[in-house]
């Protein structure tokens, strides 16, 4: 199972950390080559391959996962798709844990086109070939478990997993995620709901391949939904960029350090940007925020007696 | 606006639809001619094509608009995409409205992403593209305001639309949506939100580019939704292979006829198929299935004294 593949990886790097690769045209460094001559989205979406290529090779042995977020490919057009592709690939060969964080939802026959692209491919005059061969997925559970079934039954066929959204790290996530409903919070049930449907696909390690999106922005509906299920292992985004410390995921983890693994995107694309890495190519940048990002995670595991 | 033409042309064309384009390679009839050579994926996606082609091609005088679904383009990888993007310039050419059913949702910086690639365009190096040029998109409000935003944002600036996922045609939709919070189901509070975000860009009948997808399946909640959301303009699915009737969608509409476009996918696309239309080519049965749900609709808004 690739929960468990995921697990051993962040045991062995002692990185509880995926790296987001949300890479906009604008991140490429000033001077960085430029192929693909008059198409524009060739010319981008070539570029961001070369960056994404060279994000990875500097930061590999440091990391278990990537997460790829599919908007910053689609919106270069079928260029970008190749290069979402193409990345997807390297990250694989590279031996990294693929996270395509794309919130697919809907109803179930077409949430089992979905789940064929992602998970366990489409079957074409008897050939079964995949179209985006990722680990893992994020899924929107809005509408409800047939909406999801497809999605649970193709982790069940293949061993791959998913993340549903439950609890986003935005600031408004709490306009109808946080109504009260009975005196549970919407994103408590969906978190109870999302624990039901990985019951039977759990791992070695205790953690199903039914995962959950929480936020490192809210800390305390982490605790809670960390109660509330146990076996789900958290994808954390909102470390960094988006303003969480290391002392706001510690809540999703347990005392061996496991639960969850913990994004951060620009913060480590743009980490050349910085003063903080001022010299540095934008690849040594990448590869010395993963370092600090990793040695701050442990820091605040040592403060909350937490032993990787 | 693009609401303003999808209503001029529902009201010329008598016929409040949309063909929905959810093209499996396994609707395809057999013997229909196969190009792409040995690689499955370009074999599928150049069938589709040559299918949607034909299929747009024999109802493009009746309808106003396609809904075409991504998921059925993605599980046939690049190729596919390459085939959603191709199916939008044709539907768009032969004069459609072109709703992308994508049911996309991020937090706010990443929804941007998204905003471009379907909306607004992408800037690359000062040069504006778009990646896929839809009239209308479909997006999922879990994540609240801020990750709308962008979406509203980029339908002010280019005056096209959204529809979001309010109360949605599957068996489990009330799994979440029907929880009640104050007496009130959380499906209407969505409501009340879309229809909230849509104020300011209400168009010359009264409806509004932010709009709603309301399932045809649920003729209740709609009437409910139609008080809640008096200027939302409602995508409604689940007529036809979904199991619901004409008279199941009356809910949605005005005294004039206005108020919603019914998708209809399986049922047309597979026309030939049924007993029904015996004896007719794919596209002649598709024609056919047009007519007759056009007709279905017609006399059941006549029973409700509906005048389009």
């Amino acid at each position: 199972m690739r929960i468990d593949d995921l697990i051993i990886k962040i045991k062995e790097t002692k990185c509880p950390v995926c790296l987001g690769l949300d890479t906009a045209y604008e991140y490429l460094p000033k001077g960085f080559i430029k192929t693909g001559g008059d198409n524009a989205f060739k010319r981008a979406a070539d570029g961001i391959l070369k960056f994404n290529k060279d994000i990875i090779d500097a930061t590999q042995n440091l990391i278990p996962s990537v997460k790829i977020q599919v908007a910053y490919y689609e919106k270069y057009g079928i260029p970008g798709m190749q290069t979402f592709f193409d990345t997807i690939e390297y990250a694989k060969k590279k031996g990294l844990i693929v996270i395509a964080d794309i919130k697919r939802n809907d109803i179930g026959a077409t949430a089992g086109a979905y789940a064929n692209a992602y998970i366990d491919g489409t079957n074409i005059d008897g050939e079964e070939v995949i179209a985006f061969d990722a680990d893992f997925i994020t899924v929107n559970a809005y509408l409800g478990i047939d909406g999801m079934k497809p999605f649970i039954d193709a982790c069940k066929k293949t061993g791959k997993g998913i993340f549903c959204l439950v609890k986003t790290s935005n600031p408004s996530s709490g306009e109808f995620q946080d109504l009260s409903i009975n005196g549970k919070h919407l994103y408590e049930l969906v978190g109870e709901k999302v624990s039901e449907w990985g019951e039977s696909l759990v791992g070695e390690y205790g953690f199903s391949s039914v995962g959950a999106v929480v936020g490192a922005t809210y800390p305390e509906q982490a605790a809670k939904l960390r109660e509330i299920m146990p076996k789900s292992f958290f994808l954390i985004p909102g470390y960094g960029a988006q303003g969480a410390s290391a002392d706001d995921i510690v809540n999703g983890f347990n005392a061996g350090g496991l639960g969850g693994v913990i994004n951060s995107s620009r913060a480590i694309l743009l980490a050349y940007k910085s003063e903080k890495y001022a010299g540095l190519s934008f690849d040594q940048a990448a590869n010395q925020a993963v370092i600090d990002m990793r040695e701050d995670i442990l820091q605040s595991f040592k403060r909350n007696k937490i032993n990787l």
